[in-house]
């Protein structure tokens, strides 16, 4: 009889181990197409992929937290992926940085449970939208602000808040194209802040973002705080679950993913 | 012998009035060779002779109150020119602004008396510097900041402030090339501020600066905080009056001019 060789010497078994990776990324986006890879152009998924995968030595799929429009930054994006190279984390991101862009950072790379993944995973985001109330355009914040000028009125822009808070249907404020079933979404908490002289952001903190829905919020806030629209009429425009009710869609330079919330959702 | 008519008629006279300009510009310096017309690719100056030209209809020299090195930013530069045009002040910043590129704005345009030239009536100017002090590189600042790492040592840079402050020959952060002829300039203030997470920002005030010195003075202090030099040296190196003596320059990203002072100036 005998002892029989095993087919498979052992060290080659451990490199095929599955690991699952999240991902931190930050991204100035006004030189690609979005998040969502795609045939026209340039898109952060896409050059993830490519840098990723050339690190980890085979193709890999990225799945991030949601898509990002052609121009929206982010500071604080999660992506996840799943692979059987044995590289830890921390080569993954100085590999990473070392071939993406330099527009493009991964900031954070962590090995987590296999059940991870960034998009169903995750419990809420934050996004950030900046405006520029210059009363000459500024050049200094021309890639990541909305030029407003400097009469918005920006008290009558938070009377909007208590119209926007909590779970609602927000079908006024998605455009086509989405994937999602449900147009309801819960806003759990909106800021306005001045970080700078003639500069407004605001924040919003949601369970989940249908497709452009914070561009369309900031526009339809713009429109109010331009005394276009009353706060008021946000009611009679969420009831009417119509895009066309709301008001025009903010540029996609202002609008930033700050962060992606998990276990440490705090709402 | 009767009356001989004029050969000029008057309301020809008018429009040859000489005035004075005064503009204040804005730009986001990273696709410009600096301030001063040169034959290699766009400046500032250029552009903003090409364009105030247009709106005089006739070509016309402007000064600004100093140059900028190529990538430099600025929020408040400076600059002034002599028209017969009989345009306003606002046909001159509304009819500008649309001929630059939007990296560049004229964001005030004042007439001033004929007496006041952007340089030789300039009291003392202030520069900012920034840092990006995020442990991997921030697309959101990369234009704008210079990546140097969580690593310095604050409170250290601060303690090179003394070395600094007050009338000094600054020989020692003077590159080559300076038209000045007295390499001696006062540094009225020094101010550093952290306006932002993982952002530092480093205020200089002074009667004048030579050419690089903001520059090599961030390098410097940027070498103190690093612990390659102590704070002593800068004894040293300002009493050497040798640009060999000092650290290095740092990149031109990070330097923002925000005001020029004429009778303003606070010190």
């Amino acid at each position: 009889m005998g002892v029989t060789a095993p087919i498979i010497a052992p060290h080659l078994i451990k490199p095929f181990m599955e690991k699952n990776f999240k991902l931190t990324v930050a991204y100035e986006g006004t030189n690609f197409r979005g998040w969502q890879r795609q045939s026209m152009g340039p898109t952060i998924q896409e050059l993830l992929e490519l840098a990723v995968g050339r690190v980890c030595a085979h193709p890999v799929t990225i799945h991030g937290s949601g898509r990002t429009d052609a121009g929206v930054h982010a500071q604080g994006q999660v992506a996840s992926f799943k692979t059987t190279s044995p590289r830890s984390p921390a080569q993954i991101l100085a590999g990473a940085n070392t071939l993406l862009p330099r527009e493009i950072a991964v900031i954070k790379a962590e090995e987590v449970d296999l059940s991870f993944h960034a998009r169903f995973s995750a419990r809420g985001k934050c996004y950030s939208y900046d405006f520029s109330s210059s009363p000459v355009r500024d050049p200094l914040t021309l890639r990541q602000a909305w030029p407003v000028g400097p009469n918005l009125d920006w008290a009558k822009l938070k009377l909007c808040f208590p119209f926007l808070l909590g779970e609602r249907d927000f079908s006024s404020f998605q455009s086509k194209g989405s994937e999602v079933q449900s147009p309801v979404r819960s806003i759990t908490h909106l800021e306005l802040s001045f970080p700078g002289p003639r500069l407004a952001r605001l924040y919003f903190y949601a369970t989940g973002f249908l497709r452009h829905m914070a561009r369309a919020i900031t526009g339809t806030l713009y429109n109010v705080a331009r005394g276009q629209l009353a706060p008021e009429d946000l009611s009679r425009i969420l009831e009417a679950r119509d895009r066309r009710q709301a008001g025009l869609m903010a540029p996609a330079q202002g609008l930033c993913l700050r962060r992606v919330y998990y276990e440490d959702w705090p709402f």
